[in-house]
Formats: structure tokens, sequence, C-alpha cells
């Protein structure tokens, strides 16, 4: 449990009369992560990420890290640093680079701040003692920082310089095994995105400077996104508007037909097929069954964690009020006891020290506790239903009934009810939670 | 429970007759880490951290996290990137900056990769609203990659240009409560190298670039280490053989007794108490009682988690075999059947079915099932023998004796039980596992 008054939570206070300037466009997530004390600018482009940002943000690489297991992902790490030499070797310094951070060391050596890592797996694999067929497929993944020296940074989260990726890496022996990995990592996240609960679309999308064979993105759907994305309802193909050629109408580049759904999204995670696009470069091999060396076919997948914390948080969200997808709420509950010296505060603390109790052994450090009790209860359950907690529990005049009711908020829904019927409604929802989970 | 046929583990293989040129010096750890597929070298001072060693880091931040739970340290995160002017207004770009990556943006801004977050925080904390009395102490940390451009990048994970560390940062009102958070987390850091069962030295140190008044180092003891560190027999004073002004003869520098104990130690954390050594800089304050400004008193506290994980072989193990502080083994248990076409194949398989389900309901994902059924029991008891596993299991030809017996090795011990026998020693192990994680 922790209590609120010991919470770091540095919301932006603005004087009543204040006369704010327009800045840059803010997004709405933005406004609310920065004004509800969840993200706080660094430098343009960088965020510093608040305690309870945080918790959102580690509660969703676990979620992440699991569904990686799922699909036999082994986690590991690269490093941030990554030589030139060999994006050099895979061409990808030609052209503009200005996307890139680089640097050199004191020996003069250049290194970028990697924003993929394609290079240094294939590489580090090439110079491994050969991988045996049996080995595969070999599917490696990290979860770290990844830069971009985006022109123009924006939305916070949304398009950061520095942000938090998942990469994963996939090895198989040929186009056909490669193309099962490739699906059952997208099942995997078809899976992870209806466990987040945000609407988003599959689409086909180009290769672009990854390169390879077939891509497809994940986006969640919002007019804050600045992708178009078309999903025909005649063959139901989806895919990014970049896919077609022809930028003019609105066809579907299957089947020809106008009949288009339109939708603005925000892309998430991304998946590529990239055939031998890396490996042969860096001649990574694995011993086939007649123990000859043959090239490994590739497909990497990311997902952007700290983009989805600020993404889930634009579509759900009202202008006032957060809404979190149930799994990645920072505190399932919060609870709200008398104000000090009000007339219901003897008793009322009582039934508050109870629900508490209760709360500790069905939620553990998923319990907020307002214990501000200089302030009024409106104050505090205004400031809990900005947070958006998906369970907020008020003690207050009503705990001095002769059957002592508590005001339970359940996703928005108020009601009035005793303990117990209080903690089945608790209960119920934390098994929804649970499903999700298991789902 | 992890196959081993599975998992990506790429020992390094060296032909029986081949002449290794001897190349820089490498420590015992690093030798182990990069020949048993735990590390590989990325460029000169950077590393790839494979599977195997990653799971073993991610126990150690699992713990760590644990640890500043219970100080109250709440979790955020500072972005890598870190403006050069908050250093030059500390003051710390003057002199010998060749230890730091530095890097231009596009727009010719200049950035440190940061290899510590004084100067963020604290300016972070003075741009925020005044934190209130009330909210203090506050503590608050990240676990996160740091940066350092050594002159000569060493001995693997123990002195890296780019390694993995806890970073907090703690704010008081005063010295004294100052003072009093430092002792807390430092008995915090006590009961975590406890935990990590490698012998330990707490000594006072300079505070060096950090600045501040008092700061303390704990070290592990190896002759590999590159610090002296100075224990008084007589007064018990222990000290960094730097904080002795005469560097000719060793002496207690309290009590100038010359009963001196005299130790290596490679330091693994480091604790400084700041003072107002940043906040007077950047004018970080908080709201006293009588509602006037006044200074943050501070403190900071690092942990250096990839380099406890190399510290912590470096002295368990010996030149031929890996050996882990319990909480720290990446994987518990290893499970070897019999060989396959063997005459004790049959019954020996039902056997070892038997064990991998007691296993996976008492150490699920912490088990390793060495499933390379066409390798000898001996060749895979090496192997699991060198990387240390605290629990090995060999179902072999004893399996098929009347009673039947499985040898297991704990911590090296090898004994033949039947399987009731063994499930009750590792039922044991684990509980000393628990009995340390609950320390």
């Amino acid at each position: 449990m922790q209590k609120l008054s010991r919470l770091y939570w540095p919301v932006l206070v603005t004087p009543k009369n204040a006369v704010t300037k327009p800045v840059e466009a803010l997004s709405k997530s933005q406004k609310l992560m920065t004004e509800l004390g969840l993200l706080k600018p660094a430098s343009n482009g960088t965020f510093q990420i608040m305690p309870i940002g945080q918790r959102s943000l580690d509660k969703l690489c676990h979620l992440v890290n699991e569904a990686m297991f799922r699909v036999e992902g082994q986690k590991m790490s690269l490093p941030i640093l990554t030589s030139t030499t060999l994006w050099k070797k895979s061409g990808r310094l030609q052209g503009d680079i200005t996307e890139f951070f680089m640097l050199r060391d004191r020996h003069d050596k250049s290194f970028l701040l990697s924003p993929t890592h394609e290079e240094a797996i294939t590489s580090m694999l090439a110079a491994t003692a050969p991988i045996s067929h049996k080995q595969l497929p070999l599917r490696l993944y990290q979860i770290g920082p990844k830069f971009r020296d985006e022109l123009k940074a924006r939305f916070g989260l949304m398009r950061a310089k520095e942000f938090l990726m998942k990469d994963m890496y996939s090895f198989d022996r040929n186009d056909l095994e490669a193309r099962e990995t490739y699906e059952l990592v997208n099942e995997s996240y078809l899976r992870l995105f209806k466990q987040l609960e945000v609407p988003f679309e599959k689409v086909e999308a180009c290769t672009g400077m990854m390169g390879g064979k077939l891509s497809h993105e994940y986006h969640y759907i919002s007019p804050a996104g600045e992708d178009n994305l078309l999903h025909c309802q005649d063959c139901n193909y989806a895919f990014n508007e970049e896919v077609s050629q022809v930028k003019t109408k609105v066809t579907c580049v299957k089947c020809q037909s106008s009949n288009v759904r339109q939708v603005k999204g925000m892309e998430v995670a991304h998946t590529f097929l990239l055939g031998d696009r890396y490996s042969k470069v860096f001649n990574a091999t694995y011993l086939d069954t007649d123990g000859k060396p043959k090239t490994l076919i590739m497909g990497c997948y990311g997902i952007g964690i700290s983009r989805i914390l600020a993404a889930s948080l634009e579509v759900l969200s009202n202008e006032q009020e957060l809404k979190w997808p149930t799994i990645l709420a920072p505190y399932d509950a919060c609870v709200i006891g008398p104000k000090q010296g009000s007339k219901e505060a003897a008793q009322g603390e009582k039934i508050e020290q109870q629900m508490l109790h209760e709360l500790d052994i069905l939620c553990g450090k998923d319990v907020l506790h307002d214990d501000r009790k200089y302030l009024t209860i409106g104050k505090r359950l205004m400031e809990a239903k900005r947070m958006g907690y998906p369970l907020i529990i008020v003690i207050g005049s009503k705990s001095c009934e002769e059957v002592p009711k508590i005001e339970i908020h359940i996703n928005g829904k108020p009601m009035d009810l005793d303990l117990n019927s209080s903690l089945l409604e608790i209960r119920e929802y934390l098994q929804q939670k649970t499903n999700l989970i298991q789902l």
C-alpha cells in the first residue's frame, strides 16, 4: 500500500487567473500526463517519468515479457552504443542520417545511439560458432531505451527522442519457417493488444528503411493519429495509406473496391519479415542437416512501450480525466477516508481501516491510500477521478448510517454499498483483470 | 521450464589444438562469462548480455527494487541524454571531461550520456511547484544504463563503458534528517549484500567528483580488486586507502594504530551524503512549516547492477566453474536424463518426467531441462557443473535399481537418493533461498 501523502506526484498547479501563453501544440495525453504528474519535460523531446507513470510502464514491460515468453522469446541486452562500421556495412548510413544521434569516443571511434538493432544482432550471430539447425527457430529480444533525433519531437512520449522499446529478432531456416514465426509473433501481438483493451487496427505497411519482404503495423485508432489507415469493407484487407501507389483516390489495393473505411492511427507496434536483408550482408548462417552453412532468414518485431502508455491515455481519456487500460492502471484502488475533525471521522475511520486491511490482502502494492485528511472528501474524490483509478472507495458521511455505506466508484460508476457488498464488487473487478491477464 | 536445446547459449568452442594468442588481460569472471555463454564483447568496453546472464541481471534488479521499496524509494526514469547546460551550472564540466560521452543534436545542442543524475534530478525538483515539508523525506530512484568513456575499459562488466546502475537520490529537510536517511539506506545496502552472500566490506571513502560531506563504498573482497581497503583491528574503522593523507605507511586514520588489516576490494556500491552541493546551485527548495523556502539536503546512492553480477562470479567461482549467489543463479535446477538408446532410457525417462513435473511446481521458470539426449550424461553433467547450477539432478543408471536412485548435486555436493528424499533435499534448498529473500 502506498500513502498518497508520501508519493512524489508533481501535479502542475496553475494559478486560477494565470494567462497561459499558447506553447507548441500539445496532445491531450501529453497535456494530461504533464498536468497530472505522470511526466515532466526534460529537454525538447526527452522526458522524466514520474513514479505514477513508471508504475504503469513497469506493468506494461511485465506484460510484454510474458507475451514474449509465450512465443519462446529469450531476453537479452545489446549495447545502446553501436559502432557505425556495422551500419555502413548494411548500407543504412547512406542517405538522410539526420535522425541518428552519433558520437565519437576518446579514440575517435564513431558510434550510433541505436534506434534499432538489426545490424548488432545479426553480426553477433555471424561472429558466433555456427548455430545448428536444431537450435532454430531462435527468438531473441530486449527491452531498452532507443534514440531518434526527431526534427519535430511532439506529443510527449508519442514521438520522443529517447523512448522505451521492446525489439525482438527471429532467425529461421527458410522462408516458410520464418513466415510461421512471423504469424506466431503477430498472433501474440493480437493477444497483447486485446489485453490492453484499446481499439486497434492491424494493417499492412511499407517496409521502409528496415527493408524486407512484408510488414504489418499495429495502430491505436485516434483522430490524433498521424497515419491514414484504410480498411476494405469488401475483402477485409487493411493497409496503411502509404502502401497504396495511387494517392488521389481511396481504393482497396487488393480488390480495387472503393468501399473503404478510413481512420487515423497511431503506430504502436511494427513487425517485419526481413528475409535475408541483414543475414546476407553479415553472413549470418546456420549449419543445416547436411552439415552445410545456409543463410538465416530473419524477422524483427517492435513494440513502442513508452508510446503505448501515451497512446492508450490519448484514446481512452477525455479532456479532463485519465482513463487507463485495466492492466496498466498505476494503482487498482484509491481509498479516501473522512476529513479530520468531521462528524463522521470516528466511525468512518474504523471502516476505512477495515477496508484498507481487506484491500491490502486483495491488491497489495496496488492500493493507494489518500491519507491527506486535511483535504475535504470532495477535493480528494475529484483528484482521484481525474487520475482515473479504476476503483475509488470513499468512506464518507454514509458510513455513519445504521447500516454503514461505502461510496464505491468502479470505472466511474458510483454505488452506495455496505462493506461486504463493496468487497464483492471489488473482487469481481479484480477477477475481470485476472481474466484479461490470463486471456 | 526451459529446454536447454532451445536456449541461446553461445559457449565458446576452442578447438583442442588451437594456439590462442594472449589478448588483453582478462579477469577470471570475464573469461568464464565469455567462454560459458553469458556475455559477448561488442565493441571495446561494451557487451552483449546473453539470455543466461540476462536472467541473473533481472533477478538482481528485482531484488534491488524490493530493497528500495523497503526504504520508501519511488521508482522513476530520467533521460540518458542530459543537457550539458546543467553540468556547466554545477561545475562538473570543468577539468578532465574525457570520461564523458558527449554529442550534439541536429540543432547543435550539446548533451552528455549521463554517468550519473544529480544535476538532472535536482534541477527537476527546483523547476517543480515547491515541495511541502510534509512530503519529505523524498527518495527517488531509477535503474538504467549509464555511460563512461573509460581510458582502459577492462574486466568485462567490471569496468565497461556502458553499464547498468541503480541510482537513488534523497531529499531531506536538514542535515540531521538527511543523515537519518543516509543511515537507513546504508542499512538496506547491508541487508542486500548479506542476501547476496558475497564477502564484502563497507568502508569510508572520498567523495571525489561527486562532492558532499560523507561517503561510503561497498566492496567485494578479491585479489582482483583495484582498491586498497584498510580495516583497523583496534578501533574497527574501515576505510579506502585513498582517504588517508599519508601514503607511505599503513595506519588507521582514526586511532593511528598500525594494527590494520589490508585487503583488495572491487567497488560495487557507493553512498554519498551530499548536503547542499547540488540543491544550492539549482536552488532546489521546500516550503518549511513557517511557509518559507529552505534548501533541500541531499544524498545519493548507487549500486552497480551489472558490476555486481561480474564481481560476484569473480569472487565465488574457481578457474573452471561458475558459482552463483543463491538468489542470482540463472536457473535453480538443471535436470539431466538418460542418454537416448541407453539401457536405462526406458525406466529412467519415467522418473525424469516425474521429477520434471515436481520441479515445475516447485521452481517454475527456474528449471532448466538439459534435453540434449544425444549427449552422454557425463558430458552434460560436466557442463552443468561448469555453469554452477545450484541443483543438478541426474537420472542415470541407478534409476534402474530396485529402489530407483537419483544423483542429486546440491551446491556441488553429490548424493544418491530416491525420488522422495531428493524432493526433500530440493525443498530444503529452496527454503534456504526463500530465507535469504526474506532476510
